[in-house]
């Protein structure tokens, strides 16, 4: 941040302000405070009968590598329809959520990954300008070595787990750098 | 946003982003992207004994009413530790934190409200900047008049309800306005 979005100075410092106990973008002329706090990335895995929808990436990061739909939760909206929206974006799928799943806080990257179990209404989907190719995968048939994010990883893997006992319960983790 | 905080430039426009389907704030002359996205407030609902602990707000909004701990997740946290840091600060109190408990998709101001139920490790507690007084609070000694919001309101509801069987699952609800 160089220049105050409100009065346009240069005079921005990286401070605690009075009464805080964090550093904030700070504009010593017109007294403004920018706050900036974690994203949220909201995301769905869709099953189908025994398999699960993934989608391959049409976009930077992680091009080229398989994914569960899933991006930035957006303003007015409830987790439960970012999840929705998402992955109407990313692969033409419609779907009801069933639960909450996994969540996970990444403190390296300041973001929460939060995703639901949901179902496909029918199976149809397609790929999008987000997704190069969207597709069905059992356990077996998933790309284990070419999935883009340690998140969407670990929560394919509990759901499979689960799935021996049919127990999906809801999970909380933290991710660390490395 | 009037000025590029990248730039300086005023020549800001609130307009959809190519490839992007929602309004944000960019910069004409430099081509900066402004993103904003809700926040999450954490906290924790911490028991001891059969009682709860609250604290009056010292800090607008809802000065002089009552809620739990809780406030805006910081970058560089897990979600627990934001709970954790929140009650210290408004409390003094050290906790356990038990298990998730609540999540609230507040639409009309694009927040998240995420609660947890937590353990006082021992029952000592204190006012502090943010809270004029601290207590313990039985289900019958609760100002249920004078709590300062709805998240906390429902998440305290629910709390006593599921004492009755022992039971406390995950819940997941969207709070509308008005």
């Amino acid at each position: 941040m160089k220049y105050c979005s409100k009065c346009g100075s240069e005079n921005i410092q990286f401070k605690i302000p009075a009464g805080d106990n964090l550093k904030r973008y700070c504009c010593d002329d017109c007294g403004a405070i920018y706050y900036t706090n974690p994203n949220v990335v909201v995301g769905a895995l869709c099953k189908y009968e025994d398999k699960v929808l993934l989608c391959k990436r049409n976009i930077q990061p992680r091009l080229g590598l398989w994914t569960l739909p899933a991006g930035f939760f957006e303003n007015g909206e409830t987790l439960q329809q970012g999840a929705i929206r998402e992955t109407k974006e990313e692969t033409q799928a419609d779907i009801n959520i069933i639960q909450p799943y996994t969540l996970f806080s990444l403190t390296h990257i300041s973001q929460l990954h939060y995703f639901y179990i949901a179902e496909l209404t029918k199976p149809k989907f397609g790929p999008t300008p987000e997704s190069s190719e969207v597709a069905l995968f059992t356990e077996e048939e998933i790309p284990w070595d070419e999935i883009a994010f340690p998140t969407v990883y670990k929560t394919l893997k509990y759901f499979f787990e689960d799935s021996k006992t049919n127990t999906f319960e809801y999970k909380e983790e933290e991710i660390k750098l490395g």
